[in-house]
């Protein structure tokens, strides 16, 4: 028996209701030989955004052929289309509303991928696939399970398409290919001189703010980020010393606000979309 | 080594507190080549519908050999029984208190099960075991751990017994056979001409509410029910479409009423219970 | 292939954000035949006494060469040593702040554990590292996922080496052996006569109330606990029996205080630490 493919699990289905076990039921009834592993299941209801940032923060430890099935799909039962996304860093199957949008943006070129669209912070763009990467619309109804509940296609196509491709079946089996998808808009909007202007994408449950600004935009340790008229100056190292609100490189490589024992989110009134600006006082990137 | 069998797990223990994760090292402990799935822990704490409810409507994913572990017990250490039950959908440990409702019910017949009994809504009510299932009692303690806990039987009776049942132990050899179990009463009370009455179900993570009727039993698609004084015309088909209220057919199988990027539980107060009529204005099934 | 060795995972990340995900990935990614078993991921955040309990009321129920992650590590980052401890009944992996706690003491000598230490109740102690048990810091950064986050020492310390470990490390690779780790004060302060004053240890999900008193501690059925000027006589059975408060033995082995179909917390206002006195009514314990 050849080693087990992993196939994760992100939903916003809880784990009250039994939905997450329908899922784990039915790719076990078709492949015993996976293991599966859950990524989240609290996601807030229909937050495609905070799906989003968690595969796409968490994804990159696993294999790069494991099967990531995403589920926070509130249009499902309408046209949005059912997706298969395939990058080098692993295969994704999810409804076509943003949910990849981190798992995309990690291969785009910067030339490509990192300008202003037009559209406000976390709203739909059509991208189009990054090069080295191929979408599939899934449309080949022999590989899902019968009846196709309207409310419901993690259990009735995701799962099972996940669980043969787990078996091996060609990608191409599944439905057509296609060249662009739903990716939200994460991007910053403007810097002026050297001051960058930020968002907060990602809010966890301890209330650290993670924000859309990596280090490397700033480029210096000298920092001080100002966040609904609070400034936090310079970059600590931990979430222990000092006291109060700290600026650090979080887990996920983003800039992130965090307060000492406490919740920087409530200490700041901050969530999703919070606007913020940093300015790298030690440094002043070409703009 | 053969193929693992399932064990699946769905308790009101919460995920705080280590007490899923003792069953799990005493399954593994007596047989560690098993594939244990979470069906749900967050069951409300003593609410035997709900859990009931999530085992009725999972098992059927999972494969006949599966041994599903049920236990939200308020009564444990009591005297109610403690229940090995095998139906051809699969086996089944749990306390004598209904949590096998849904799984006995899909095996009556209809000139048996479909009846009132004189029970109010969800309360319990001695049951014949159904024709092609059968029921033990545990009692043979030679199979539990000991010693046995009067306040955790998840840990100490049916975590060792579904671990020896999935090894291939006999049914005969943990106790007596027993020809009835409890079910909590859940049919609908009355069909008056063209109108039947019925009740929530169950309410999950979203607000959506459950009914207990099934759309053959109102046979039409121009139907209205009507709630706490609110009539919602129409099946519709997704969550997504329109605005507001809507009933569409459930991933469950049953009537449920959804509300738009909202809880319909939140909005017409609704819970566990809350009668409902449902009209079928194009058809008038033989009453 | 051998039997996987069993990798449990306790921390208060929880379960929306994906950190669990990303520690499941990184040990998979080292050794793919493991069996991964979470204990728990509701563990409050930076309740330390919280883990530790969970960790210590469970680990007895996984085989003695399970390797048991915990991290509640409120100072990550600093300079807290990472430990690995062995003892007779499993290895662990956690910072060195109290998580190992009980573990720690089912292996003392009556007559060095169990004294008082003049530190308030659960605050940490340097604790010599019992017979029979060995702790290691890990300092081998060998063993560890580079870059190392300073906020994130589950997925870049404790999550490879637990993988490195389960495919045969020998300890010594992984650090410098040390003879004292932190433990919290979780023993009971005095004895006046026939009366033991205790405190709460532990509140579960469902309101009950694990104390810091054995029963043997009291050596009698015929007792009372007297707890914020209420008093509960004699040992109860069950949680079903009789109405409301009373007194058992709980499923840890600690005397309990659990409210019929309530909480007991809320119904006695009481949490962690709260003071109770049990008095042996028909026994006088040589004090």
């Amino acid at each position: 028996m050849s080693s087990p493919i992993i196939i994760t699990i992100l939903t916003d289905f809880g784990i009250r209701d039994g939905y997450v076990a329908a899922m784990n039921g039915i790719i076990l009834g078709i492949n015993r030989n996976v293991t599966l592993v859950d990524i989240s299941h609290e996601v807030p209801p229909r937050d495609v955004g905070h799906g989003a940032f968690v595969l796409g923060t968490t994804y990159q430890y696993f294999s790069p052929d494991a099967i990531h099935i995403a589920v926070v799909d509130p249009g499902v039962g309408t046209s949005r289309r059912a997706l298969l996304v395939i990058t080098p860093g692993g295969r994704f199957l999810a409804p076509d509303n943003g949910l990849l949008t981190y798992v995309m943006r990690a291969h785009f070129r910067p030339d490509t991928g990192d300008t202003s669209t037009g559209a406000g912070f976390m709203e739909p763009v059509e991208t189009e696939v990054p090069r080295g990467c191929s979408a599939y619309e899934l449309t080949e109804r022999e590989y899902w399970r019968h009846p196709v509940s309207d409310t419901f296609h993690g259990r009735d196509i995701f799962a099972p398409v996940a669980a043969h491709l787990s078996l091996g079946l060609a990608p191409e089996k599944l439905g057509e290919r296609i060249g662009e998808v739903s990716c939200l808009n994460i991007f910053p909007h403007a810097r002026r001189g050297d001051i960058l202007e930020g968002r907060i994408l990602f809010v966890d449950r301890f209330g650290n703010l993670a924000t859309n600004v990596r280090p490397s935009q700033v480029g210096a340790n000298d920092l001080e980020v100002e966040i609904g008229g609070t400034r936090v100056r310079g970059l600590a190292v931990s979430f222990a010393e000092g006291e109060g609100l700290r600026v650090l490189v979080g887990s996920h490589g983003y800039l992130e606000i965090a307060e000492k024992n406490g919740s920087a989110a409530l200490r700041l009134s901050a969530s999703v979309g919070t606007q913020l600006t940093v300015r790298a006082a030690g440094a002043r990137p070409a703009g």
